[in-house]
C-alpha cells in the first residue's frame, strides 16, 4: 500500500510537470518559487506566476505537513487522533483573455495516527461567456477520467460540485463545475483512490491547454474586460465567503500569501450590475445553475 | 421616550441630508436611490452614486425591517423574544484618489417586543497613505462627540473599534480605526443613546468634507494607484471574512445588492505584495495597528 511520503512525492513531482507546461504555455512569465516552513510541522512550495500573456496571475502550490493534530482540524473531522499529516496540490489560473476561464484544480491526502485517511479534490471551470462545446468538451475529460476508476464517479462528484461551487447569496454557480470529491476512503482502497487523485491531477494540463488554446487568442473588449472584472468579483466572494479550503487555512493561520494566492489579479464590483437581455453575458448567467447535463447539452 | 419609529424617521432624514452634502462635494455624480421590500416586513433605500469625481463608488443605505424574528437572530443575540424591529443607516464611501480615505459610518436601533433594546454603530477611516494630521483630526472630532454623551465613551469605543476592524489573517488593523459600539443600552437610557447615535451619523459630513478637500486634488500616479486597489483588496477580504453585518445579512438573506455595495469599484490582489521599506506606502502599513493614541501622535 502506497506510503504518505509516497503520495507526497507524486503530488510534488506533479506540480513540477504541471508549471513547466504552464510556463510552455505561456511563452512569457516565469514562476516565481517560494518555499515555506510549518512552525509545528511540514512545509511547502508556493509558485506563482503573474503577468503573463496567457496567464494574469496563477499559483501552483504544493504542501505536506504534519504533527500534532490542531483543535480546529479535531472539531472540522469529528477525530481525536494526536497526530495528522497533510499533502496536497492545489491550482488556481486567471488568464488575461476574458474569453480563457479562470480553472481550479486540487488534490489532497489526509491522514492521522488512529489509522484514518482520504482523499479530496477536484477540478472546476470558470469561464465567463460559456462555449458550449468547450463545457461538454471539459465535462466528457472528466467523466473520463472518472470512468476509469469508478463507474458511480463522474455523476457523484459532478453533483457534488455542483452543490459545493454553489454561490448561496447569488444564487448562482461559480462556473460550469466539474468534480468534487472529499473524505473518500473505500472504493477500493487506498491506492486505488490515489490513483485516481493523481489521474485527475495530470487530466488538468491537457484539458486546459486545449481551451486556452482554442480561446487566448479571441479578441476582446473594454466590455468583455469589464465583464471578466465583475465575475472575478463572484469568484472573490465565493472563495472568501464559502470555500471551506481558504476558511479552514485562515482559522488554522496558515500560510496566507499560499492560501490567497487564488484571489484575483483584479476584480470589480459594480452595483446591481445586470448584462442586458440576450446579450452573451445575460446568455451566460442563465447557465450558472445546477443539474445542467453539459456533455450533452450542445 | 423616543418610539423605534422616531428613530427610524430621524435616520432617514440623515440620509437625505448626507446624500446631497455628498452629491454637493462630488459636484459631478448624483445618488441613484432603489427602494426595496422585505416579504416578512419593512424594507429600505438604498441609495448608490458611481463614478463621480470625488467618489468612484459609494452607497447611504437606510432600512427599517421587522417581524416575526428570524432563528438566526435569536441564535445571534440569545433573545427569544417573537417580534422584532431594527432600523439603521450605513454609509461606505470609495473615492477616486488614493490620498482621499475609504470611510464607513453606521448607526442602528435593534428592538424586540419583550421590550429589549440596544444601539449600535460607529465610524472608521482607511486611507491608504495615512496624514497624522488628518488621523488626529478625525480622532478629535469623533472624542468631541463622545465627550458630549459620556466621559468614558471615546476611550471605550475607541479600542472596540481597533479590535472589531483587525484583519485577524493579515494581523493588520484596516485603517485607523475611529469608534465602534454595540449593543448599547443603559448609558443614559434610550433617548440619551439615540440622541448620540444621531450625533455621530452627523459628524459624518463635516469629517469627511475636511478631509476628503484636503486631499482629493492631491495629484497621483500609477504607483499610488495600485497600491489603493491593493488596499481595496484588504478592504474586500475584512468586508467578506469578518465584517458581522456582512455575514449576518448574507446569512439572513438580506438584501444583497445592499450588503454588499460597501466592495470597492475595483480591488486587487497581488501575490506577496510589500512596500519597499522606508516608502510611504511602507510607514501606512507600519502604522496599521491597534493602540495607537492618534489625536496625540502627529
Amino acid at each position: 500500500m502506497i506510503s504518505k511520503e509516497e503520495i507526497s512525492d507524486k503530488y510534488q513531482e506533479l506540480q513540477r510537470a504541471i508549471c513547466l507546461s504552464l510556463e510552455n504555455e505561456d511563452g512569457v512569465a516565469r514562476f516565481k518559487e517560494d518555499r515555506w516552513e510549518r512552525p509545528e510541522g511540514g512545509g511547502g512550495i508556493s509558485r506563482i506566476i503573474e503577468d503573463g500573456k496567457l496567464i494574469e496571475k496563477g499559483g501552483v502550490n504544493f504542501s505536506s505537513v504534519y504533527g500534532a493534530t490542531p483543535d480546529k482540524i479535531k472539531q472540522s473531522f469529528g477525530y481525536d487522533a494526536t497526530e495528522f499529516y497533510a499533502t496536497g496540490l492545489s491550482i488556481v489560473l486567471h488568464p488575461n483573455n476574458p474569453f480563457v476561464p479562470i480553472i481550479h484544480m486540487n488534490i489532497r491526502y489526509f491522514e492521522m495516527n488512529d489509522g484514518n485517511w482520504w482523499f479530496g479534490g477536484g477540478i472546476d471551470l470558470t469561464p465567463h461567456y460559456i462555449d458550449r462545446s468547450d463545457a461538454s468538451f471539459f465535462h466528457s475529460s472528466l467523466k473520463e477520467v472518472c470512468d476509469q476508476h469508478h463507474e458511480s464517479f463522474y455523476i457523484r462528484f459532478k453533483k457534488w460540485a455542483d452543490d459545493y461551487f454553489f454561490i448561496k447569496h447569488r444564487k448562482e454557480t461559480r462556473g460550469i463545475g466539474g468534480i468534487f470529491f472529499d473524505r473518500l476512503n473505500r472504493d477500493g482502497g487506498k491506492d486505488a483512490l490515489f490513483n485516481f487523485s493523481l489521474d485527475v491531477g495530470k487530466s488538468f494540463i491537457p484539458m486546459y491547454t486545449k481551451i486556452s488554446r482554442k480561446n487566448k487568442a479571441v479578441p476582446f473588449t473594454e466590455k468583455e474586460r469589464k465583464w471578466q472584472l465583475i465575475r472575478r468579483g463572484r469568484y472573490a466572494e465565493f472563495n472568501l465567503v464559502l470555500d471551506r479550503g481558504t476558511k479552514f487555512g485562515l482559522e488554522t493561520n496558515g500560510r496566507i500569501e499560499s492560501i490567497l494566492m487564488s484571489l484575483p489579479p483584479l476584480a470589480s464590483w459594480k452595483y446591481n450590475h445586470s448584462p442586458e437581455k440576450n446579450s452573451p453575458e445575460y446568455e451566460t448567467i442563465k447557465l450558472l445553475r445546477k443539474d445542467i447535463d453539459w456533455i450533452n447539452m450542445h
